[in-house]
This record gives structure tokens, sequence and C-alpha cells, in this order.
């Protein structure tokens, strides 16, 4: 007999599992390396790109109900066509479908269901070039950053998703068992069982900058936990998971489940389909990352609904001192970079005193520290090539605007200009914008700034420093916080504002945590909540016969006598 | 030196916590034997009476910041008093007592927190039969079932979701440790640490009915992971709650804590004391067990908050065929007979075939099945003592109003009429309403109904009663149902009724889980939810020293070569 999806996978997962309770990071398909990656079959990046260009200017097709014809809603950033045509379904066919599919889910049990859900992400993991291509010219990241963020860091931020749904899952006591005395004389033994019922139809609102990386958490959790999911992506961003919908599917229908357990949602921006599906009456979970403005937006009309709304608001630099000044400068110029569109994975605020930093190189004012960024920028984005590695293309005048019009509301530390790529000269690449500000500003650093928009802001101390990020993030919250001082009386203070602010916080680390190149990176939510709350447990009990023939007293008769007043 | 909460309650605690993960069921407090309760202390049902005589028409202390006089909002059903005067405080100041408190009660930690949550469950079972005199006295239930309701079952189901919420603590890793090497060459060992942030200020708003029964699971899962409650009774049933809350606070403070950890917000019914808390902006979890109509209030307002509201619902029963036809009879009169307010825990809906069921006393239409029932009312309540001991006085004019008007919409097959208390000729005691209904009036049957009403709908066959089962419970929810028959065909599809409407199932059993008087409750919506919901998990990260100098390949660059189309 072939084993099950679950005894295929079980080592893999089970390590996994094992891992998270001991507090260790498995990143197994990030950790691949490239005879591992060759051996899982991953395909070569240039059969990925024949594979890609295979895709352009054809109906892309699912074999989803409900078909109302075509739609091609993506432009390259990069010039790259004819774009793809999506089939449009209507979606309430797809959430009748997804609920017709919904009760053999549920029957298949958590070892059948995180077994196939690693299956897709294998499939996945051999598709990581396609699905970077595929996000490069879709998000407009340069396609290292869209390797990272669409290929095996998204796949094994997916996995853990997958364990932690199924590590609840496996928690749960297989039959309930006790004895009961509490009326008649003979204890009376009962049994039980213990029954993960998922909540319903879940529907994931892809976001436009990393559909992957912030979609897969949701997307899989929910499928582990028994509910079968409806993929709406952003109109400008269909492609990467349009990819991952048809892998799902395969592997579902190869196992001999309903495909319809996973469908793509997609539609002409007028349609809003997303609004459409969030306030469907039969969905039950929705999942997003993104603006709090949606967010907001979500909480207030998907009534029906559990929202699991990501908020990405004010990721914030707390920087009282360092021993690397360079190494500080450098990353900090990198991360301001790397931000192309809405989703922001770079640090907006960055704190600092007035009067200066202490350093490895001495004393540094605020002026010397926005001076060496500005440079910092310019020598990373000087040659081209690298230009193109680091910088991804501008998808909307939403962050024009932005750039536009951050640049008014204080001293320019380093203006964002156009950048030409080298093979692609009609993407619209910008240079990160680098503004000074006052802490009184706060009405401009609170908004939340699409695109490459960081601010310097000088604020009376670290202290005040601290006090700033605990305010501004507890009210706004944010992806995470991150200080850099070499006095452990500042780090320890840190460490209370951001569990007073309920925000991640990493210390001296350049490697960000909300970043998708990341090894860092966390689940949404930050808590059980995000898999727990996409289930409930039900209970069923029975007699089972009498295991001992002693009477037992009705206690409240016999020990306790009652008297009223 | 004197051993910590913890260390006190250590044993206790962690038999719950293995109780639970293996599916079995401990319930200290309840099966405490006489002597067991006279060694903890129980005071005797004398003293207890003298205790609760002393607290009438005096002012209840509670040393509460924010005082702004008395108020005595409730009236003994039965007629005992002067009413308690309790001291109104500003709902404000108690938040903000409150989130002055959060900080020291997050540092304690959850060894701490869980210890003192057992501590304060000491305290308040060696006052059960006070608890019990307070419950009987404002919601009017007889003083067995306050007894049961308020005392041992309510703080073994405390006592449950502080061996949950402890467990899920427990379960974070204390410490996270993996090796990045994700840029530059050598592998950076890196450090962090999990910390379970709570939520922010918990309110309880309680119920008139069974105040602590439903009101102590959030109060304690709260608490012990981290927040800080404020408990709103109801204004007719302050008395249980408030004497819980003295306790509560008496524990706290003298383990050094802040008493303001838990406070009493009690005002005149016109003052809504409640909806104003539900609304407070720094409120960020609300507890809520009972009416669909303010359930949906609280989802629709207290949007800054996450709501754990449990609703009533239809609780249904199917019956379909039975071995033990007198204890199904004499079973369900008593528990129609168990309910006197708006918390319901009977069977409102009873759906048995027109046609009629199969018993170990041959074949029963459904008249024979309605008149027996009707007869064993009657025989239950034939002796007064015996009635008094049963039914509870009602406390509100709903339900008089829905005894007149259920009564008018099908044959009834028992009325509602008066029974006098033996010792309190005033209290308002009712004898239970039952009427028989079609399936087709389902605009009837699935309203909630207050007090001792319950239905028996004619369906066309057993496979009816579970279609509409599926769908009425789906639709308005319930507390649990369950199903009568003798074959294993019905029960295995009332299973999957059951999981299809998500919905707690009890098979062939006459002690119903909603029922406080059960030892098979089960916490509010039935999940992990329930606890994981008031935390989340928040880390923080820094580099520990390199344990290895062999530098490791960046893979990206050297494994994987990236090439754009």
């Amino acid at each position: 007999m072939r084993p099950g999806p679950y005894e295929r996978h079980r080592e893999l997962l089970q390590s996994v599992v094992r891992a998270i309770a001991a507090g260790e990071c498995r990143r197994p398909f990030t950790e691949a390396t490239g005879q591992d990656a060759a051996d899982a079959g991953m395909r070569s990046t240039r059969t990925a790109g024949k594979v890609f260009r295979s895709l352009l200017g054809r109906p892309f097709d699912l074999g989803q109900p409900g078909g109302l014809g075509l739609v091609r809603p993506e432009a390259s950033p990069y010039g790259v066509g004819p774009a793809v045509a999506y089939p449009r379904c209507d979606p309430t066919a797809l959430v009748a479908a997804a609920e017709r599919a919904a009760a053999g889910w549920r029957a298949a049990g958590p070892y059948e269901r995180a077994g196939l859900a690693v299956e897709i992400l294998r499939r996945l993991n051999t598709r990581s070039h396609e699905l970077a291509l595929a996000a490069h010219h879709t998000t407009g990241q340069s396609l290292r950053t869209a390797f990272r963020a669409a290929g095996p860091h998204a796949q094994d931020r997916a996995l853990e998703a997958v364990a932690r749904a199924f590590a609840e899952s496996e928690r749960l006591p297989a039959d309930l068992h006790w004895e009961s005395a509490e009326r008649g004389g003979l204890p009376r033994a009962l049994r039980g069982t213990c029954v993960l019922v998922p909540r319903g139809v879940s529907l994931l609102v892809g976001c436009p900058d990393f559909p992957l990386w912030n979609g897969y958490p949701g997307l899989f959790a929910s499928l582990v936990t028994g509910n079968p999911v409806v993929v709406a992506p952003h109109p400008r961003s269909v492609l990467p998971l349009a990819i991952t919908v048809r892998v799902a599917r395969q592997v579902l229908a190869q196992a001999g489940h309903s495909p319809d357990l996973v469908t793509l949602a997609v539609a002409e921006p007028e349609r809003h389909v997303q609004r459409q599906l969030a306030t469907h009456p039969a969905v039950r979970i929705v999942d997003f990352t993104g603006s709090a403005r949606f967010a907001d937006w979500l909480e207030q009309h998907a009534r029906q609904a559990a929202v699991f709304a990501d908020r990405i608001g004010l990721n914030t630099m707390v920087v009282d001192s360092t021993d690397d000044y360079r190494g500080l400068v450098r990353a900090l110029a990198l991360s301001s970079c790397r931000c192309n569109g809405t989703v922001r994975t770079t640090p907006q605020n960055v704190l600092v005193p007035e009067r200066g930093l202490r350093t490895d190189e001495g004393h540094k004012t605020l002026r010397d520290l926005g001076a060496d960024l500005g440079d910092a920028v310019d020598r990373l984005l000087g040659h081209p090539a690298r230009a193109a590695r680091v910088l991804g293309a501008v998808t909307t005048d939403e962050v024009r605007g932005a750039l536009t019009e951050a640049a008014r509301y204080g001293p320019v530390l380093h203006a964002s200009g156009p950048v030409t790529h080298p093979d692609h000269p009609d993407a619209d690449l910008r240079s990160p914008l680098l503004v000074r500000l006052r802490a009184s500003d706060e009405r401009v650093y609170t908004r939340e700034w699409p695109g490459p928009v960081t601010f310097l802001v000088g604020t009376d101390s670290t202290s005040h420093s601290l006090a700033l990020l605990r305010r501004t993030v507890a009210r706004h919250g944010a992806l995470y916080a991150s200080v850099h001082s070499t006095d452990p009386l500042v780090l320890a203070a840190a460490g209370t504002a951001a569990l007073d602010a309920g925000v991640h916080l990493v210390e001296n680390l350049d490697d960000l945590p909300a970043d998708p190149s990341s090894a860092l990176a966390e689940l949404p939510g930050g808590g059980a909540h995000f898999v727990t709350g996409r289930f409930r447990v039900v209970r069923s009990r029975r007699h089972a016969p009498p295991t001992s023939a002693v009477p037992a007293p009705d206690r409240l008769e016999t020990g306790v006598a009652l008297i009223d007043v």
C-alpha cells in the first residue's frame, strides 16, 4: 500500500512541531542547499523562465465552477507581457463549491489534512523560481527579494503554520472518559469524543506586495484546521497566488478530495470581489495583512467572520548607541531601499536623540547619522546592476504621491529620485526618501506611509524615544520594533516598552523580522490564537458500562445539609 | 521561606492540567466529601446563614477607588431583606486603577498568577454555603440549585479555566535559540525570549441567573493570562459576584499585589454601567453568557475588545427511541422545572416524530409522551417541600410574559401555574409550561424563550428531527444538543448533525452538560480560543556569541542563480 500523505511527510512535520515547542527555528525549505534543492526537483531558473513565459497572454486554466469569462488585471512594472488571462468566476459559486467540499475535508481529519498541506508546499518548492518571476513581474520587487519572499521563505512560514495547526489538533485528547456519581447511587462511567470542528469557509484577501509571504500562513492554517479557502488576490498581484491555487487543487484532486477546497476569485478591480466575499454570510474566516484602513473596513463589515487582520502600522527603530556604526548605517540604508510598495517591511520611524549617539567611531550627531545614511544609500545604488538587485519597481501612484508629499514635512536627508534599471528602461525605480522630523511632528510620522519613506525623528533622549515607541506603537501597531544600544539598562527598558506596546523586538540586529528575507519572521498576530480561532472543539458523551458496583453517596444530600436563612 | 502560591497549589493544578490533556475529568471541589470539605474549612450552613444575614442592609465594603455613594439594586424574590448597599464607583476610575495594576500583574508571570487564582478558589470554596445563599436570594434559584451552581461546580469550572490558561503559558518555550547564516559568512547564533503579553483590561458582564457558573471561566482565564478584570454584575444578581470580588481582592492584597486587579462595577440599572464599560477604549476583553440580543449588541459596539459571547440559543433534544422510557420522562420533567430565569439550561425544543417512538414499554405516541410528561411534572411538584427544592422563584415580568405568550402557540400539554413555597409565601414559583408544536411552527421555536418553557415539536421522522437540529442550531446556536436512541445508526447520524451544527452532543444521558448541576459542563466556546484570545506572544531576539567558526555559504548566492525572463 502506498503510504498516505501524513506518513510521507510525518518526519518533516514532527521535526517542525518539536522545534517550535523547544523554541528552535527549523526552516527546511530555506536551509536546503543547492543539491538538496536539486534532489527536491526544484526547476532550474531557465526552465522556470520558459514556464513563466508560456503563461503570458494565455488563459490560466483552473477548472473552477461558476466561470463568467476571462480577466487580465495585471501589468508587469518591467513591461513584460502580454498579461495572463484568469477565469473570472461567480464568487457565490466559489463559496457554494467550498461549502459542498467542507464536510469531506472535515472528515479527512488533521493527519490527512496536514500531510496534504506539506505535499502542496513541497510541490510549490519545486516551482520557487517560477513563483519568484511571478512575484517580480507583479509586485515590482527585485528578483532577489521576490525569490526570498515568494519562494523558500514563504514556504517555511507556511510550514510553521501547518505545524502549529497540526499540533493544536494533536493536543486534543482522542477519547474522553470519567466517572460520574452525581445522581442515583451507582458510579456511572462516561465515554466521549472530542472533535475539532472547522469554523467554515475561509477567505484570503491577497495583498499586492507580498502575496505569498503574507498570504500563506492564513491559507495553510485554515486548510489544516479543516476550512476550505477562497483566495481573492489583489488585482495587481494575481499570478503568484494563482499558481499556488493551481498546485493546491492538483494535489487535493490527486488525493481524491474536492479541488474546490481551494479556489481563486479574481475580477476587475471595480467589482470589489474582496469586499463582496468578505461580507458573504457563509464566509466565516478572513485573513488580511496590510493597511489599517482596510483592516478597519474588514472588522467593521465582515461581522459574520473571524477577522485576522495584521496591520502594518509603524515599524519603529530606537537608536541609542552602537559598537558597529558602519554596520548600523549599512543595514539601515539597505532596508530603506527595500520597500517599493504599500506593505512596509522597512522601519518607517527611526527615533534618535537630537544630541546624537555614542558609537565605536566616537560621538555622532543626528546630523552626522543623516548624512552618513544618505551617503550609504548613494553608494549602495551607485552601481546600476546592484541598484536593480536591491530596488523594486514602483507600481502605484499612491507611492509616487507619498514620496512627493513626505518630502514637504522636514529637511530632506536623501531625496528620492529615479534610478534606471539596466535591463528594463521603462521600470519606475526610485531611491528611498529620508526626511528628518521632530518629535513634535507626531501627526506626520504616525501615518502609515507607503513606499521607501523613512523618517529620522529627533528626540530629547533615549527615554523619550522609548516613550514615543510605547505610545505610538501601542496605538497604531507595528510588525516589529528594533533597538540599537550597547547599554544593558537601555535594552532592558526597551524590552519593557515593547511588551507594553505588545510588539516583537529585535536588539542590535540588522536582520528585521518583518522582512520577508529574514529568518526571524513571525506568524501574524504572534499567538496561538491565529490557529485556535479557526475551529471549535465539539464533544459528545455517552454511558459506558459501569466499572464498579459500589454505590457512591449522593454527596450533596449526605455530606452537606442546606439551611435557608 | 514560606512557599509561594504556585508551590502551595502545584500538585492540584498539575493534576488538573494532566487530566485535561488525557481527556479525563477532575472536579476536586465537587468531589470533596463531607470530611474533606470540613478539612478545607468549609463553613457550616448555619455559620454561612449568620454571615449572610450580617451582610443585609449594610454597606458592602470593598475599598475600591472612585467611590460615588451607595446603591441597593437587589430585591430577594423570597422577600428576605433589607438589600445590601454596594459602593457605586466611577467606572472610568475602576478601569484606570486596573490599568495601573496591569504591569505588575504581567510581571508576576503565569506561575504566580495561577497559584493565586487557585488560592482565591480555595477561599471561595470555604464560603460555598454563603455563596449559595447569595445566589438563592438574588437569582431566585432553589437553594439546592444555587448551591451547585454557585458553589463547588462553579469553582471546578473556574479551576478548569485556570488550568487551561496555565497550560497555554507553560507551553511557550522559555528561550528561543537558533543559528542564522542568512547574510555575511559566519553562522550567527541568536537567542531570544518569548513572553505572554496580556491583551488588557477585561470586563465580565455578569448574567442575572447563573452569575458565578457563567462568570468564573472568563474571570479566571483573564486573570491567569495576566489581564485585570472589572466585574460588572447584572443589577439583579450582585451579591455572589461581590463576595467573589472581595475574596479575590483580599488574596491579591495579602500576596502584595494591587487589589484593583479585580474590581466591582455596580450601579442603578438606568446607568447602563455594563454598556459604558464594554465600550471603554481601554477595555480589551469582554465576557458574556446570555441572550443573543445582548451578545449581538456587544459584538456590534465593543469593537475595541475581543468579545467572548456565549449565546444560549436553542437547546435541542432529539427523541428517537429509548430503553428507559420512565427515566427519560422523569429526567425531562425535572429539567423542564429547573429554569426560572433568562439563562436557559433546559432543553427548549424536544423534537419527536409525530408517529411516536419505540420504548421498553412498547410504542408511545407523541400524545402519550406529552401526557406522561405532564403527569411526571405534576408528581414531581405534588409535594410542596419537593417543589420548593426543584423550582426557582421567577424574578422578572419577562418570564411571566413568555409563559403567557408561549401558551397561545399550540396545544398546552402542561399549563404553567403558581406553586406555593412552604416557607416564603410571597415567592413567585411557577410550574413549567409544555406546549406541543408542529415542525412548521419554526418561527416560534427558533426564538429564545426565557423561563420554564419547553416545546414538544412533532416531526415527520427522526431524519427530519436531525435536519431541523442541524439547521436551527447552526443558525441560532445552542449550549448543547441531546439525542435519545437505541439505534446505533441514529446515534451516528446525530453525531454528524451535531458536528455540522458545531454543538456539543450528549447521547442517552439525562445529565445535560449546560446544567450547572452537571459534571459534564464545558467551558464557553468549546475551544482553546477561549484562553488564547486573551493574550499575544511577543518575542525578542539578540545575538549570542557564535558557537562555530565554520563559514556557511550564502546559499541563495552560491546554490542558486536567478535569471529574469
